[in-house]
């Protein structure tokens, strides 16, 4: 949200005066004081002046949850509700907020996530929740960025949501470190079944950006020190035991799923070690319970929020919890959910792994533009975005509405939502809208970041209008289950990507051969490629045609229930940048945390 | 307290179900069903089996807290008071519970602790804390045994405490891990100052018990992934964040200490490497702020319990934190707290790091001890210990009476407390009382284990009445601040451990000179030594005399302000049994986990 943060300060600067400047920082239980110099950035100056609300008032105002045996609070202003409401039937319609293929000038779908809710919440006798996904402590360390919404669109408590929060990604870290170490302590006693140590999968995981951690040797030292052989570290968001956290339906559900994390092979390849095999399952589970139930924080408007789980979006399906998910239908009219990177991506993984798996149908799809990405993708150079140029919109259009196209063949519609930008013209909008107009769909101007719901209130009422008249039975995933794995890429390939057709290495046709011979064929595949183009190739941008999908590799998520295709080089273990913005981090005497965005 | 656990099974099964039996399982946020099958520890049972109040209640109802600003709800059963609590005046009187050496019969200083301050909180208008450490997971996954007391003196939620409690382990593993990815990062830029990558002495830690960790090459791959390198993983325990974490008075402090960390040397050894040069400390800090603020459960008579901080207590001090014990002293009349092992290096750690830097001084000090553990420092076979023999107690009586003139030593008055098992004899007790008489120490009978605060209400007397008639000017350390450091090591060893003499190796030695040159000097020094044994020499138990202490390496420990003395090989990570006890955790579809003792 950098760029968009940079380029909007004079108007929030000149809001924050009026609206919200002289409310008293409450940042942790005990009230800070308000002497504190005003931070440079300024979502973060506004997520700082923000009068929270007791979470407790606004479970008991929002969704009238006031039984104290429903949620625990973690501090005033986060609490988990019991993951039972997940189980409790829905009464809310599911919105998917998904976007354009990105680009460097950002989008903001969590920021249009935060404000379409609040907007939902003003509409008469109307309740809305955000359903969002957790942010990793990586990216906070490394480059800065939030991700938490941005200006008056944001959820809060800001470095609570973005530091430890209520624990998950620790419990997610633990739990799949203790599989780790019960596998080299398997080798270690040479239980059975005898793992090979060549074809151990699992690796280990850490919350935090060490690239030095990607490739490793471990158990050396000596014969008590374990088995010598080569390992691994992911970022934890991008751990199995994270995507199976966030599509398991219950406690039981994710044991099992847990259980059938396949580790690595025995000798030969032959036999797949389980997690089950090593005997992890249980006490994963039990490291995961308390994290298992859906945390609630409010927007700065105090509405409710679910902010639960964030998988990785490439080798993951990249979507918050299923559990959220349910809970919050259970509670509200409207359920605001978002998918990773764009629609190609986001949309399809939610439609195609979270809905199918999970049994949801979405009433409708709102797909974020911003009038600067679509001139990148119509070919402007990035000095000149704060240029009028109508035409390098229009020469963007294609990626938008080809996006629009994918969603509707799910069998869901569509509005579009154009994340104001103060250099926008009314000119160059109106080309949007003109051209989503052509498709039948509309576009519609959002501007949360400055005006919070009020300036989502049009998006909002588009939104209820498609949810009104929205038949959910009519939503249906790209293909069927019994569909074979190589079929499936294929279509998602020809069908969404546009490419010609696909082409399979032949070690991952071999492995995708054993997959479905070995009963997985009837998974979803998990596509991992550039976010920012439709083919493989990251340059390719707007709407390539006629491009060939290269797979490289596959892997079985036997636990998550997906088939990861590989087309190129995925990195989960991120590295620091020169300069992290660790080193702007800090604490006062007071405990007020500063330099988070 | 396994061993102690399924010898007191009668008696706690009987008790069971005449005190506790019928209540309702209340776990979670949500009340559990009353229908689980009762688990087979009896530790586990009487836990599970508790009623216990909101921690708001016993808040309001033991110590006057009714302010919701001044603590942090981490769900129903526990909490975070404001750090600030560390800053009031103290009311309540200081009293260390250590032990003789340890045996394989087991001790029972955390039963005696939290036993103790229910007996205290039973006399007239008085009120007590257990000021505690909080476990490690490690242990948890490896050989079975909670760590929070036993029998009725146990602090609960039980579950909680020993899993993820409120994440100040995940927050103490992750400041230390932002350090080490930022060293790497800094490594991989070539940033000034240059450190030489042999000569790093930062590693990274993980709170499981993980053998294969603890000797890696890491930074393997390519130019992209970080430089070349040997390291290792520690568990959290060991790290030296924990020990800064306990030992820090605020915010401030902490952020200081963490500054000042050697994380390793340039070339040739020349200029140390600090975290301050490498710019972690503000945000290691940031990370460490919600967990500073200390915790507090309760035990299963409603009393009030911190549990805060927990280092290992051969590298480190093993006392819990200094903030913890401070906000407890200003809450309550008296604060019961524990050294790790036995007072040769339980207490002299207490009173020479904890109590020296923070300025606590302590009224009075109980000595724990068994009469098994005291026929085992007596020759006895570990087969015969359930049959009675005087003189075996007699003959071991040398060690306890050795910790006696030790904690006299620093112008502490001591109680011993014999914590009772079913097989103790009278004229066994009598032995004990006898010998403590004539060095003019009351030698009490306890039952906390099977009577709660009811059984230890004698011990209770006994402390009050030295607290009483104790004159806590008369606290000194052992040794004066300026003494150099080689005469601390030899100070202790003399007159604590009552050796002839000291053996400083070669490398050490220099080690030693370089850090009386570099200004540490004036540090107290932190002994790793064997808790079996006054001597370095773990087999020789009782009450050895005339033996050498080896000093074989020191560690700077700069932020955390002492220098670590390494007598033996001391194991910091540590590994999984061929039969961890993980495999039996488990939990069931309420939510109830089972397997943690």
């Amino acid at each position: 949200m950098t760029a968009m943060s940079s380029l909007r300060l004079g108007a929030a600067a000149a809001m924050a005066g009026s609206r919200r400047g002289n409310l008293t920082v409450r940042m942790s239980f005990r009230a800070m004081s308000t002497s504190q110099k005003a931070p440079d950035n300024p979502d973060e100056r506004i997520a700082l002046a923000a009068e929270l609300k007791p979470i407790h008032d606004v479970l008991a105002d929002r969704v009238k949850i006031t039984d104290p045996d429903s949620y625990a609070l973690y501090g005033r202003y986060k609490a988990k509700l019991d993951v039972n409401f997940a189980k409790q039937p829905a009464k809310g319609k599911l919105v998917l907020v998904t976007a354009l293929t990105p680009t460097k000038a950002g989008e903001g779908k969590t920021c249009t996530s935060v404000g379409l809710a609040d907007g939902l919440n003003k509409l008469p006798d109307t309740t809305a929740i955000a359903a969002l996904r957790e942010p990793s402590l990586g990216p906070v360390f490394g480059v800065k960025g939030g991700a938490a919404g941005g200006g008056y669109a944001q959820v809060v408590p800001m470095a609570d949501i973005n530091l430890h929060f209520t624990g998950d990604l620790h419990a997610i870290s633990t739990a799949h470190n203790l599989l780790s170490a019960m596998i080299d302590n398997h080798i270690q006693w040479n239980a059975k079944p005898q793992l090979d140590v060549r074809r151990v999968e699992w690796g280990r995981v850490l919350d935090m950006n060490d690239r030095a951690l990607r490739n490793v040797t471990l158990g050396l030292g000596g014969t008590g020190d374990g088995v010598p052989r080569q390992s691994f570290f992911d970022i934890t968001v991008a751990s199995e035991v994270m995507a199976i956290f966030c599509l398991a339906t219950d406690l039981e559900d994710l044991k099992t799923r847990l259980g059938n994390i396949v580790v690595g092979y025995t000798r030969g390849g032959k036999e797949a070690v389980t997690c089950r095999d090593i005997g992890a399952e249980g006490a994963m589970t039990a490291l995961l319970k308390d994290a298992f139930n859906p945390n609630v924080v409010q927007t700065l408007e105090h509405n409710l929020a679910v902010i639960h789980g964030g998988p990785f979006a490439n080798i993951a399906h990249g979507c918050s919890s299923v559990v959220g998910t349910r809970a919050a239908l259970a509670l509200s009219d409207y359920v605001v959910t978002e998918g990773g990177f764009g629609a190609d991506l986001g949309a399809e993984k939610f439609f195609d792994i979270k809905c199918r798996k999970a049994g949801l149908a979405p009433s409708a799809a709102v797909i974020v533009a911003t009038v600067r990405a679509l001139k990148l993708h119509g070919g402007v150079d990035a000095k000149e975005l704060t240029t009028e140029n109508t035409q390098a919109v229009r020469d963007g259009m294609p990626n938008l509405l080809r996006h629009i196209e994918n969603v509707a063949k799910f069998g869901v519609e569509s509005v579009v939502s154009i994340n104001r930008f103060p250099t926008d013209t009314e000119a160059e909008i109106q080309v949007v809208k003109d051209l989503c107009k052509e498709l039948g769909v509309d576009a519609v101007v959002a501007e949360q970041w400055q005006h919070g719901g009020e300036g989502a209130l049009e998006l909002a009422k588009a939104v209820q209008g498609l949810c009104d008249k929205a038949d959910t039975s009519k939503f249906k995933p790209l293909y069927p289950d019994e569909m074979p794995l190589v079929d499936k890429i294929s279509t998602i390939a020809t069908e969404l990507y546009r490419a010609k057709g696909v082409d399979i290495s032949k070690e991952a046709l071999t492995k995708l051969k054993r997959f479905q011979k070995d009963g997985y064929g009837h998974l979803p595949v998990c596509i991992a490629k550039t976010q920012y183009s439709f083919s493989d190739d990251a340059s390719l941008v707007n709407a390539p045609e006629g491009h060939t999908l290269h797979v490289q590799d596959v892997r079985l998520a036997a636990g998550a229930e997906f088939v990861v295709v590989l087309t190129g080089s995925v990195m989960t273990m991120p590295g620091l940048p020169k300069r992290p913005s660790a080193l702007d981090i800090t604490v006062n005497e007071n405990g007020q945390i500063s330099g988070l965005f």
